[in-house]
């Protein structure tokens, strides 16, 4: 049921000893909470950099740096729920709101941290009930997609 | 972290025996369907009825019905998510959408069979993300309001 | 299921005098929409004035204008479609996009031009399936209101 | 107005003996409710399968089977309202919740069993009342679309 | 802080006659708003004719006339708010809603009338608050898209 | 058209002194942050602070500084729009969504930085276009409702 056989150990300890400094305080700058996010992110995406948050740094700065310091650097990072549960939760809400692309990213992360397949179907099969058919189905496309492009993949990053 | 001492064990009892049958299987009943579904809110529910679905009964029968056969029975009543993590994804999808009554009921369901007050607090602050800060501050605000009700009770069920 | 018996025939001939008219005709001036509009609402709610489209007139004038000369002039007048099947598709936009007091104000003009009571509740059953159960469960709640305060009114004109 | 000219007649014939079966009987099984909803989906799409729906068999099992057995089963086969009144509120519906691609789905069986296009867009005018022009310029041009589609296909099923 | 360096005068001007007439009068014909709308939308779109209006025209004129005298010649021309302010308030509501494609046109319309590119991304920044990062990144997203086709872009109308 | 007569002048000195630091600064520090934040809440609220986030303080901190240290502190005190622009433009967001409590409070900070009540009238009837009548005959019903607690204030901080 857990697993993160393919979450490189070194990355997973840097997040885990970045998550273990104290998350809100108020001494922290900026640069700090951008550099937990920037573990986060990696921690989350087997390594590799974010290729949507890294598109916008040129032209939208101030949203990338709110989606690296405040997003995944304040949230992402706090240590009352488990990866896979906060994805799951994740994934949950980007379906819901019919955000298709950004429930895909957080399914692939899901994924990453050892979230199964099959429990990534189960979110998909609950939100029905508070989002009706469509948006389940929506998602159900995409994840299909994901599990697809996933099998195709010689390495692990993406 | 984890606590079932408020479930009655004979409930939680009935619920396993019962969703341990087939669950999708073909030649089951609606009427099997919506005693799973029984099974389940009671097993949610610390035992007692869920009064919104009780009062659709009259006059909304198929609405009833659906409710208790469909979401509860087929859908929630599902064994690949154990019990916790489906009501912290369903209270991330209810407070996503803007339904902070549904995501109250279920925050109860979540604390019902386990989940902490701090879990909840976690699922509010990551909506901010996905849905923005007036969703999650809506969602705080129900859910200081089932703290404070639950404080205030004398017996469990609700 | 069939029914205008309640529907006051002078008010109805009017309507159907106003709609006869070339409906977007480019040479009708606002004030003749307008005028339209008037006898929709007259026609839609058994004689009587729309009371929220009243309250706004002194503060919101270009949005009481608005809705009289264009929702209600402009396009509800329209030929093409049936009052009833007019009403049972709006009650259906107005629960899904979860506007439960819209909805219940256009379901009392359903009723008003002889939809049946069982004909929304087929509406409400239908939602389930593209909005999801809450937008449905909450437009049922509004459509127990609309018909218990609808059993307890002596006259007609609501 | 009405029209099932190029409905085949046996397919109509099955949906009505499957629909005056007692519907929400809670003696049916589910293979039962899945095999009339197979029949309002042939009845609904001139005798030919769902393609979106049998992409998911393999995948989602479970939401495959659930739109079968629950969307189309039991609530598409009530019948409490007629299939061109249900088509053109769910084209409403979906339309004003900005799924598109399921309202040129909803509209092309609308079509199907007897809408007019001109019905079509008189649901669409409507909905920039509820819903906002966006939507509404959103759905017309899907539609424009699904009826340029239909004069290209030589035969009937889609 | 203003512009209108490649606003045409010529449009300009006819705009700003046209906005003077009594807005709301109640003896103005629909024709008159169509002609404001028209009037609106040439000097919004540096005098070209805007293409989505114009395929909807031939399909669904209702839809299309009631774009262009209402939405354009009844709100978009009113004098209350001055043209950058209203882009930039339309630009804020379409990002929140999701509407990407509609935000798209209208910031193309704030560029040309006055509004810099770095106040368009200052509205996407604030966005996050009431709508979520996922709205603010997917309009970031086409609004670079904008700005590169613009700088592409031989001439000024588009 | 600019106002600031109701402003304390102190107040307003101090939020232009916070905003003139380097805001995006990597160097600086969430307190930092959460106090600018704070001053740019009293600059918009007549100097007193703002109740819903007082009340959060307690049982949801992280929600709570979130607020005060992004929303409001990174997002709200950003120099590239005007403070009249920034608050017409989350009138609009707001009350696109539905989220009619929020713009209440926003178009109460509006009116604060000098926006005239006839300006917020413009943005409601904007809004009908994008997000449809319900939207904006809910946002003006808020609208009457502020309009009419700042006419029966005795002092100017609420």
């Amino acid at each position: 049921m857990t697993s993160s056989m393919h979450t490189p150990l070194r990355i997973a300890a840097t997040a885990l000893l970045v998550a273990a400094a104290p998350i809100s305080a108020m001494s922290e700058t900026t640069e700090e909470r951008r550099k937990r996010g920037d573990a986060v992110i990696k921690h989350l995406n087997n390594g590799a950099p974010q290729q949507v948050l890294e598109r916008m740094r040129q032209e939208f700065p101030f949203l990338a740096d709110a989606t690296e310091a405040y997003a995944l650097g304040d949230v992402w990072s706090r240590p009352g729920l488990d990866d896979r549960t906060r994805q799951l939760a994740a994934v949950a809400a980007f379906a819901s709101l019919g955000l298709t692309a950004y429930m895909k990213v957080h399914a692939g992360y899901a994924l990453n941290v050892g979230v199964s397949e099959d429990e990534l179907k189960e979110i998909i099969y609950m939100i029905t009930v508070p989002a009706g058919f469509p948006r389940a189905i929506a998602a159900s496309q995409a994840l299909s997609e994901l599990f697809t492009e996933r099998r195709a993949m010689p390495a692990r990053p993406q």
